[in-house]
């Protein structure tokens, strides 16, 4: 068995690793990135299970075609032409989660030795999944209000690839890049002819409720949209979007087809049978409220435990907490104790694709409950404590 | 916006584009690759979606472990087992549809110039995954038996990444290979350390409900096998699975992880639930009842409209016939005028990586009735013979 040069260098996410050692039931952990079960509207799934089995059965199990399940491209479509982007169902391509998005978009435009811009930190999984497709990861600085427009402009060459970022709600900072940045950035990428991958798993889940522009609603011409209905709905129904320029879309759809023919008709008509008649309106603002009460629950226990020299964001939406901890404290070497303490969470050197920043640390809260957020974040202060003062 | 250089190479699938034009419902098409919709167990996926949803809600609609969900991994491996290939369940790898193994076979094992091995005709499906990897496709020569053992031997080198073949009723011929040959060809791969990629949809489409022992039983360390849920149970699952040697799986994992990190937990489930008391042992016989008298009304059609010039195999099992039409008859120039004439099929040409035979067609017959087949083969035949004697 000969492998070839990039299964060599494949290896599985730290993030899953941590996982399985905190998969026991008495490990507090604020390692996972999975959405709160909560949330899940388990009884709406059955309901349209049902329906689809009855009213439509075949076709909702027989093969369908590559782009995705029609309907919900045009309800995809409308859904972004409502919040201000000029876009049609022809440029939507259903993908097998927003995760697929990001391994078609690295066929489709990466090869290797050519430049693709990410964010620094950015998110792991993008970074697993192009690197299949072997680009020179450049990391663009950022600072606390997003990534920087000049450094962005110095970067950018004719080859570079695209430029990928999460502007909603970041994993793993959770930051949200400012309306001003926004149109900062996407002046830097067209003058540059750049094409940005936005990320938006999380745009939904703001606390407020209020959200900014996408930047595919900015210039839907330099912009690929990516992203999913697993955290505003399910995750294990792996139905996710990428909206492209037309010709662009065209060579996704080729690249969906040789990976997997199509994603389940009978997940994405589920999702179809759920949204189209506006259920998200009620549902979001539940998991919106949820998120917060458990985001500030942390934060004031981080406020309680933390020593007075680390330092932290208060997120306005998503799923993250991002402590930058005292500089000498590694967060890799924290771990081992916190496992043993019982308390997990993924150490921020993961998230970078160079000059790590070791004592960083990504903190979830949506799946823990208030009194074991309090537990946990007092066992990490205790861990901290002792490494400051030992 | 600068495609990669595979990108640029990508095509849509000929089959697909001929699908387009016959999807009105006056064309009869021969030229499709579908499971017959009859054959759904429709009311036993809506049981199934019942039952998970009452059952464990939670778990079934949430992220699940990218090697699959475990007690369908077992379920799978102990299939073969009882077929006496000797795997475990942690060689077993869930996929999206079994299209989705062949991408990540392509991703672990294909690299820029290795020879991998295909037989002549192939499976268009398959060189399209694979050809994202950018290997060199040798076709391997057959006879009326299969791929020629001696001529496998001889092309075999040691970069070869493997040879993908389909012993069972075989897209597009629809033929067999015999228990003597697959032997001869376990024996020539083990003499070259060669992996062979044994591609199963069909198996269990054997008429007679007769079967013969796959690669996968006669030499487990030499074969990776492939097979899915779509042809026996519903294709809009997209529930398929790859079994390979144990450090092959887990790199499979990886670049499964990075494509989408998990097939939907929803689907997986439900498959399971569904096969896991026995289900296919009532209900695969009444696929394969269907789809024999399907087949032998067309070749009955076929003895009774073709030219004596015309030739054809008689499968035993699948859902595609093989046609070598007279040699100078153009099947793609033939298409041109079927299609005038609401008939349509896949000219044999597009499953060649080389020297492609003008004269061959396939047909399949699964989805369309008795009379329809009658009538499609007479319009056939009509359109043949004005072309011999015009």
């Amino acid at each position: 068995m000969l492998l070839s040069r990039r299964a060599q260098r494949l290896t599985s996410s730290v993030i899953r690793e941590i996982l399985k050692v905190t998969e026991q039931p008495d490990v507090i952990s604020f390692a996972g990135g999975l959405p709160s079960p909560q949330t899940f509207p388990t009884e709406h799934i059955r309901a349209a299970c049902d329906r689809l089995l009855t009213n439509d059965p075949s076709a909702s199990v027989q093969y369908g075609p590559t782009e995705g399940y029609t309907p919900l491209r045009e309800w995809i479509a409308a859904l972004h032409r409502d919040r201000g982007a000029d876009v049609s169902a022809e440029q939507v391509l259903v993908t097998t989660g927003s995760q697929q998005a990001l391994d078609l978009l690295g066929k489709a435009l990466c090869e290797p030795g050519r430049p693709t811009l990410v964010e620094s930190p950015t998110y792991l999984g993008a970074v697993q999944a192009l690197s299949l497709s072997e680009p020179e990861f450049v990391a663009v600085a950022n600072d606390s209000e997003g990534p920087d427009p000049a450094e962005l402009a110095r970067l950018a060459v004719p080859t570079t690839s695209f430029f990928y970022l999460i502007p909603n709600f970041q994993n793993p900072t959770g930051r949200l890049i400012g309306p001003a940045r926004r149109k900062e950035l996407m002046r830097a990428a067209a003058a540059r002819d750049l094409l940005l991958v936005e990320d938006d798993p999380y745009g939904q889940l703001s606390y407020s409720g209020a959200s900014l522009p996408s930047l595919l609603s900015l210039d839907p011409g330099h912009v690929v949209h990516i992203s999913s209905f697993s955290k505003i709905l399910a995750p294990g129904l792996r139905v996710g979007y990428v909206i492209a320029p037309e010709a662009l879309t065209r060579k996704l759809v080729q690249a969906k087809q040789a990976a997997d023919l199509h994603t389940p008709s009978f997940t994405q008509r589920i999702v179809h049978e759920i949204v189209k008649d506006g259920f998200l309106d009620q549902h979001v603002p539940k998991i919106r409220e949820l998120y917060a009460q458990r985001c500030q629950v942390m934060l004031d226990a981080l406020a309680r435990h933390l020593p007075a020299s680390a330092q932290w964001n208060r997120p306005q939406g998503g799923m993250f907490i991002w402590v930058h901890l005292p500089p000498h404290i590694d967060a890799e070497e924290l771990l081992q104790h916190a496992v043993k303490a019982k308390v997990a969470f993924v150490p921020g050197s993961s998230f970078y694709v160079s000059n790590p920043v070791a004592s960083t640390m990504r903190l979830s809260f949506v799946t823990v409950s208030p009194e074991k957020i309090e537990e946990g974040v007092a066992r990490l202060g205790r861990l901290i404590k002792e490494r400051l003062f030992p």
